[in-house]
């Protein structure tokens, strides 16, 4: 099945899941989601993922982070280039998600990576979502 | 009594009545704080407020917003410039929340209003809080 957006596709499964309070979500593999995981893993708003191969495009498994209290440790996420309407930002440009408390998930020449990450880097990219 | 930071207060007030659900809010009065809350009504944050006289500053009495299911209509609240520290946003770069999916409420020389009001006046201000 061809898929306009799988980031989009990505996101809302997560959103989805987080909104009520799943362990655990899988989404259809590819390298670039994997890279989205590894930087929300990075950054403290999931607890791990993982990759299984299968006869397609493997799938990954996503194991959503909670409070002490089971509060969500992410409260929103938000696409923000889409496939048509790119959005970029310069180096000096970098969005700040809620003053520091959330993170702009950047596409940069050196990889996916925060905009923390990207700023500490020196690059810009294209502004994948933001998610606080 | 003395307060070190009134807004900070009214923030708290409303992210605590908001998060156990309440239908109102009282904030001990002041014209900032009126102008506040005349920000979020306009954006559609609160569904009204108004204003008691008593015999000493007033008070704010704020009536919350949820959706059809009870859900909030405010999902967060942060104090930006604080006493001790005070942030300030020129016209050409007065922040955006979450990409426009919230509001700064900036105190510009035409008064109490959010980033997309300011952007519109062409005047900048201290950022007082980002509310989304």
């Amino acid at each position: 099945m061809g898929m306009t957006d799988p980031i989009a596709d990505m996101l809302t499964r997560l959103r989805n899941a987080n909104s009520v309070l799943h362990d655990k979500v899988e989404i259809p593999g590819s390298k670039i989601k994997q890279a989205i995981a590894e930087v929300l893993k990075e950054e403290g708003f999931i607890k791990d993922f993982s990759f299984a191969e299968d006869n397609k495009q493997g799938v990954i498994t996503i194991n959503l982070k909670y409070g002490p209290n089971r509060e969500q440790v992410i409260t929103g996420i938000k696409r923000i280039s889409k496939p048509g309407l790119r959005a970029y930002a310069k180096k000096d440009q970098l969005p700040r998600v809620l003053g520091g408390l959330g993170i702009a998930i950047i596409s940069t020449s050196k990889g996916i990576m925060s905009d923390k990450q990207a700023r500490r880097e020196g690059v810009g990219g294209e502004v994948l979502a933001y998610v606080w």
